[in-house]
């Protein structure tokens, strides 16, 4: 316990200032972190392929995207209006804001050494919203946490960041009673535990986790026929773009019959191998998968150390809710269904996803099916493909449970600051006492709603 | 199971629908409600007088208050730019917006048989985020309940709107796969059986649970040497008001020693017994918590059957972490503190509150005191007191747990209506299946961000 226990007080002690910096302070600290991951960029993306395979291309991708996040959010809190600072001159003075939650522990994923971990999305919007961050390394890329951590560690203030590595140490620091909220990307069976441990602390806390999902993909009739075959490409692509690493990776595809489009579909996945998975254990569990999958359905083509193709049909796939398991990796079950009642059929009966996609043409009716999905998934894409999250201000990478533990939230985007953020009301309040962002004269001119109106 | 698992199909049946009717059509179907109340307010006000003993005076009060609410929430969701819709015109187009998370539970409290029962903030913010609501009737006022159950079914459509009763109904609903969140008002017991039974669901869900608090009342040396009799009366008002039955009772006071502020509330506390209180075994938990009180520190008024006032010094506090319970009534305990020092000591040690009370005058340093307490409630007060909550865009009744079971929310207040809602993002969607706040010509009118900016 003692080295969480040291930084879990540290980050409280540090909340007390922190949690009271201005705006531009955190942006410049978020602004400086980004100029140091840029500055050592050059060995981080050599450590990272090191210990996750990835590749330098899109490590070099991921450590832009890294940085973009950190200047999202630095440009958020700099602006200011974020706080949703409101004003009621009423019968009583009421004024309110967004206040941050306290120390945050944020749980990084092996699939994003960078992106999604210690220099991530969840640090990125904790930090900006005035909370310390203690990161729990995961353990398939110590060495990318540590140097990361260290440019993190570089220009933080005294306590308001931190790295521990080690199971226990995870355990501890969601148990920890100064840590006010949890961060996490990984596996259902990773996240369900800390929920879990989370909501039976004395003091419960919320955990934001983000667990992935199949991610289905619809095929309309209409939409086959006119492009199946391109629909097939695009489809492979997804499917095995990281090795199939990612949580918007498109699991399970419901279409109408077409040979052309499973023949192009097969052809591309048997063509070649795959590189490298993360760990030795992430491709154990992937054989694993694909063999228990092997088991229950029709296995269409497959190459021996990569990806996979599966077909079944849609009475099937409803006997078996083992087929509604994530295979992490560059697998995918086409689930083909004679009508348009079968498909609805499999869009009911799914559980929570990240997105849900539909490939529909005009002549296609794909109403109930988006009413369906609606209240099932975080993200609908229309005629593309899952993979690809956008670091913009309108995205929602969340979704009901199980794809995350909350699906009130998102932890990409500039929502994602709402999470470690709380409202407080300060009632009859001398203005000297109020913060600026709620001070009668506006001195930060921020967007207020005062008396209900913006 | 059955009445229970009856109300949840349909209100899941109704939802397909529900969850997309326009703002104007809820708006409709909330003041509607609000009228019937207001029609059948004088049976429905003596119904109450009846039940819980709480006056026709204030009863009349509270139902124009839980109209107000209904109003609010209407006016909010006609205007309808709540859902904070959002458009990237990016590499992909990505648009997003809050939409209902589903049918909601909701409990109600004891001590308002309107503002906070049926009819009442949680029926209102949930209706209003489109959805169907299924209320479990609080036992102490079974006939009001159905009463103003009935104003709500006879003219919410089909299966939006139910009313169950009975201990095993609530559990069974908190249980139910098809309810999607639990709002609830009443005791900390109570309120965290839910949370627990919530989050062991195999599909976990948020549980809003306002659970109460002792919201301390601080006096610095200035205030009390100018206005310690006009503060001791204020406070026994607030103390006694409604028989001390708000979550907002003021049931600590750190205050700076004074004999003329002690002499006059021990005066004005023991001057008259109290009107009954909302049930029997209220009153007996009440007299409970006074005689455990009574057996830790000093008891230096009370009237049999009435208010009670105990005063103690900070060292004797921090030593007994019992005195920290809320007793549910007119009650309150003086904590005298020699020094500055001792206060902020008495604040710091405080659990999380639904408010925090300061009274100083213009020579006392109160910055270091609102630090403390702004980490800690939901809403400070400055020279006044905390009952008394304020139906306005602003507010704040939360507070972190145990006042409520997510300090991240609020269940007074048009944020309220947050709780119940999800962000979900439409990513390069045909114009014409956007739902009308995301179309590109914005048909409503609604403040929206594109590209980042209002």
């Amino acid at each position: 316990m003692s080295e969480v226990d040291h930084a879990a007080r540290a980050a409280s002690e540090a909340f007390a200032t922190f949690g009271w910096l201005s705006g531009r302070k955190k942006g410049e600290l978020l602004r400086a972190i980004a100029s140091r991951l840029e500055a050592g960029g050059e060995k981080i993306v050599e450590q990272a392929n090191a210990e996750t395979s990835l590749g330098l291309p899109r490590l070099k991708n991921e450590l832009a995207r890294t940085c973009n996040q950190l200047r999202m959010f630095a440009a958020l809190v700099e602006e200011g209006s974020w706080v949703d600072a409101r004003i009621d001159h009423s019968k009583v003075d009421v004024r309110s804001m967004l206040r941050p939650i306290g120390p945050v522990a944020v749980f990084g994923a092996s699939n994003f050494p960078l992106a999604f971990s210690v220099p991530g999305g969840d640090t990125a919007s904790a930090l900006a919203a005035g909370c310390p961050v203690i990161v729990k390394a995961h353990p398939a890329h110590p060495e990318t946490s540590r140097l990361t951590a260290r440019a993190i560690s570089d220009v933080a203030p005294e306590g308001v960041f931190a790295l521990v590595e080690g199971y226990e140490a995870g355990i501890d620091l969601v148990k920890h009673p100064l840590i006010k909220a949890v961060a996490f990307t990984g596996s259902r069976r990773g996240g369900r535990a800390l929920m879990d441990i989370a909501a039976a602390r004395p003091e419960p806390i919320p955990v934001f986790a983000e667990m992935g999902s199949i991610n289905p993909v619809f095929i309309l009739p209409g939409a086959m026929r006119e492009r199946g075959a391109e629909i097939a490409a695009g489809l492979h692509a997804s499917v095995t773009l990281g090795v199939g690493q990612f949580c918007t990776n498109p699991g399970l595809v419901i279409a109408t019959h077409s040979n052309a489009f499973l023949d192009e579909l097969a052809q591309k996945i048997a063509a070649r191998p795959c590189a490298p998975m993360l760990t030795p254990s992430i491709a154990d569990a992937y054989e694993a998968g694909v063999a228990r999958f092997a088991s229950l359905v029709d296995r269409r083509a497959f190459v021996e150390g990569g990806a996979a193709l599966f077909t079944t049909d849609a009475p099937s796939f409803l006997r078996h809710e083992e087929l509604m398991e994530e295979v992490f990796g560059p697998s995918t079950l086409v689930v083909e269904c004679e009508s348009r009642e079968r498909m609805l059929e499999v869009a009911r009966s799914l559980e929570g996803q990240l997105t849900a996609t539909i490939h529909a043409s005009e002549g296609d009716d794909d109403r109930d099916l988006v009413k369906i999905l609606e209240t099932k998934v975080g993200r609908i894409v229309f005629n593309g493909y899952p993979t690809g999250v956008e670091v913009a201000p309108a995205m929602v990478h969340g979704g009901p449970f199980p794809a995350t533990s909350d699906g009130r939230s998102t932890s990409v985007g500039t929502r994602a600051i709402e999470r470690f953020a709380r409202p407080v009301a300060w009632q009859n309040a001398p203005d000297a006492i109020l913060p600026d962002e709620l001070k009668e004269g506006n001195p930060l001119a921020i967007r207020r709603m005062v008396d209900g109106k913006f």
